[in-house]
């Protein structure tokens, strides 16, 4: 991945004319650009691993393996956020490990961490390094040192079980190579978020990922079903069973432990025969309203497609504008311009399975769609949706080069409150960014369904505050957290804690939880070297002992 | 309940003949009685609370919502294993808390906590008391006081929402009560554990129960959206959300504490509406094999009924001789006699939904089972189940008083896993209890299915060995649990950990992670009042200090 933005080089996305024009027509988007400096231009810290434990730590992974040129810390330095990109490209990179280590399993994993441990180095975990919440950014804690720890040799598959559909997988084993080994077995996992293509196994444990098809294939909370997790002090190893109720279960202190407990070095998963077909669904409803209710009629009677999406109003014209579809906007007019809908709202649904499932599901659901008055789009706009399912966040580094402020916020909620705090949220993002003159863009669609609820993913663009970028940022994200917490959503459905949500942990589960997370920690992490800052302050705010 | 046994007086169920005649052919059951001691006889412990902590408890809960008189003190003295009726029903009240009380809501329980905390008095939290693991016996761990906190005026429902299907309900609200009130709205838990009749919200929270409708309407775990949860420590509320990437799920931990951390008062549960129709619909399968083999491909196929079960030969043949079902016997001839199979396996499905629904799923059903040459039965042998799906607790009392072992055991494995761990189970029960010239009868059940595997149930009969009644048990439950371990299986499925499995944790997740529940309740419990003894042993047998 290159060191400023998403994704490989020659994978750029310029911004649609259309889109473009929508832009600069709501936010003021102009029409200079502002490139990242060049990696010499980025500001390093001194690095201050001690030689003693940089000798330590060669000799387990070997020499080659442990890097502390510009390069490999640049590139550790931030994760993918909005602000991490700011910084990174302004050549800020004051969040670089002094050296990243690259151990080939989970012994020298092992073997890492009690060494760090033992020299009092900071550790931060890093996977695919796709954190938009601040989680790989090399924070040293109290400590004089920090490394990542880079997974990706400890990667391949394990083994299969073709009768009890599991797979045993290596946690550095990125999306689309664990995919490509599962299809060798007939088998696929199915677990695909934005960051597929370059997030790891260990990352969505981590990060408690849910993946597009979460609807369908289930959160990667619901498909591991066994792990092997390295900390300082010992190894945690939960077996593979399907169920139990011997005691509190033991994954779910590690699903979500983002690198602050230890380091995911094995998973199994429940996996999926490959389906015979997939096939995609367009519709357009008259409202978000009427759409959310009807996902909500799907999924309650589990009839809900394995992907489902509904886009709000402003992001439909967005997605239109975006992927310049002549075509849709024409196929809105007669029928909904009847009804007198000028914007409607676009829902896709994924169907995966036999020929004869698909068949019988997706007339389930055309039947309750027609009750609800909307208009099929056929198989195009799925199509279009599932080609470009991961290319936003390049599309994004173009628009940040724009001088725009492009950042994505999620939650998720009950059903009954779902169209009240879509409101509140985009309030205040308005009033926040309004407020300095940069009226933003705000979207939002809905992603992943619940019996009891769903999530709310929102996309808003503004113009840059030139000078005060970060500030601009600050602000909005605090807006809109607050009217997350006030109107009964979860601080994160899918993007983790990181940074840039452990100020709002405590407002949502209370700060008791955060003082049993950190006596976990203290048990499992004496020293307090698992990736400091991230999910748990170091310090507690009302106890005078740090961990360790 | 009444203290000796299952149950209600005038609800006994007398050992069949065709059943008695079976053990007492296999097992040499014999025709005495040994009916419980008077409660007169049962011998107490000198209760030793102090006279200022029932002071102080009294004014919290009111002086008549403390007890410790001498039916208060049995019928909390002991759950409803096995061993439980044997101490108890002999005379052995040793278990029995100093004295009861019972608490009116959330604030009185966190004010018993704390009153408890700074006197040094242990508590044992109490719902319906059917634990059959050992988990509401009150133990005083180093106190010198214990007192039972029994939640039965904690219930009720809070509210509940038609449009998220969620239902606020109060810990101690049993199963019937709860789908009373729920059933008001037209909605309903679906929640079924053995013990529906008596055990209540917290304590299936608690102790993580399944429920044997759980293929369709998901173990308890699934249904959990929010809860709150009184510790000595202060108060752990979870909001109610669909799902959350916010750090480790604080639900998960309360899930399975057994009452070790502190006490769930309220719970948000995602409920369901009313079928319209339920239908069960039975079959007589060729082997246990065969019948696990469509189980997988059912579930895999997203295709199981709510309610799946499978009765190994011995189970199906006690079944028919329970019930005395002449017709089944008859239905069994024809086809599978002329298949050469002597012994078959009944399998039950039971559907929930509209008509048309049930139709679709059964015919499914129908297509598979016939496939792998099973026989259609029809409804009747699920129905009988449905009818007697509560009542095996109250003929195990009769069988204990004609002087029978009886117990269940479970757990779950991976589906390539499952016979060859019922195999070694069996086997294992088989050489114990074989060994003291008690031969047993052995039968096991599938019951719950997972995309990944399934439970095993195993229940056992054989003469008890007079004078040596425990040892006997004991022996037989460490030989079942050892080839549970050994065979890739949890110690437990649904029962929970209690007193019987303690031993068994560390094995199963680690001695690390024990240390680690064991930090999280220093910091919730301090000074280690909470149910000592459940869960995790009150001293870390490595470290020196006692928590607290």
């Amino acid at each position: 991945m290159r060191w400023w933005g998403w994704g490989e080089d020659g994978h750029d996305h310029p911004v649609p004319p259309a889109a473009e024009a929508m832009l600069a027509r709501l936010c003021g988007m102009g029409s200079e650009r502002r490139d990242a400096v060049p990696i010499e231009r980025v500001t390093l810290p001194e690095p201050r691993l001690a030689a003693s434990a940089r000798e330590l730590l060669a000799e387990i992974v070997g020499a080659g393996n442990l890097r502390d040129d510009r390069l490999a810390r640049v590139t550790h330095a931030v994760g993918k956020s909005y602000p991490d990109l700011i910084r990174i490209r302004s050549g800020d990179g004051a969040g670089a490990p002094d050296a990243v280590v690259y151990p080939a399993g989970h012994d020298e994993v092992a073997a890492v961490l009690a060494a760090c441990s033992a020299e009092g180095v900071a550790v931060v975990p890093f996977g695919g390094g796709t954190s938009v919440v601040g989680g790989v950014e090399a924070l040293r804690g109290t400590h004089e040192a920090v490394i990542a720890v880079d997974l990706a040799r400890v990667e391949g598959l394990v083994a299969t079980d073709a009768t009890a559909l599991t797979a045993t997988v290596r946690a550095g084993t990125t999306g689309p190579a664990l995919e490509r080994m599962l299809c060798q077995h007939g088998l696929m996992l199915g677990h695909l978020p934005q960051s597929f293509e370059f997030s790891t196994v260990g990352g969505w444990i981590a990060a408690r990922s849910a993946g597009q098809a979460s609807t369908g294939y289930g959160r990667v909370d619901e498909r591991l079903i066994g792990l092997r997790c390295a900390t300082p002090a010992g190894t945690l190893v939960a077996r593979p069973v399907p169920a139990s109720a011997a005691g509190p279960d033991l994954r779910q202190l590690v699903l979500g432990s983002e690198g602050a407990l230890g380091v995911v070095t094995e998973a199994t998963l429940a996996v999926s025969r490959v389906p015979a077909i997939q096939r995609f669904e367009g519709y357009a409803l008259g409202s978000f309203a009427e759409g959310v209710d009807v996902l909500r009629r799907l999924e309650q009677a589990g009839a809900a497609p394995d992907v489902c999406r509904l886009s709000d109003e402003p992001e439909t014209a967005f997605g239109i504008a975006a992927i310049g579809a002549a075509w849709m906007r024409h196929a809105f007019r007669g029928y909904l311009g009847a009804r007198g809908v000028r914007a409607p709202c676009l829902a896709i649904f994924g169907f995966d399975g036999s020929e004869r499932s698909v068949r019988r599901r997706s007339r389930r659901v055309r039947a309750l769609l027609r009750r609800a008055g909307a208009v099929p789009l056929g198989e195009r706009p799925g199509r279009q949706w599932a080609k470009s399912r991961f290319t936003t966040p390049y599309l994004r580094d173009e628009l940040v080069t724009r001088g725009m402020l492009v950042d994505t916020l999620e939650t998720a909620t009950t059903w009954d409150r779902l169209d009240r705090l879509r409101g509140a949220v985009e309030a205040a993002l308005r009033e926040s960014l309004g407020a300095r003159g940069t009226p933003p863009y705000v979207m939002c669609h809905v992603s992943h369904l619940y019996g009891s609820g769903a999530s709310l993913y929102f996309t808003y663009f503004a113009r840059q505050d030139a000078g005060a970028e970060l500030e601009q940022w600050r602000a909005a994200k605090a807006a809109a957290s607050a009217a997350i917490v006030a109107g009964g959503g979860t601080i994160t459905h899918h993007h983790g804690i990181g940074v840039d949500h452990a100020p709002w942990l405590a407002a949502e589960a209370g700060e008791l939880w955060v003082e049993v997370l950190r006596a976990a920690k203290r048990r499992l992490d004496p020293a307090g070297i698992m990736n400091p800052g991230k999910l748990i302050a170091v310090e507690a705010p009302e106890a005078g002992s740090a961990p360790g």
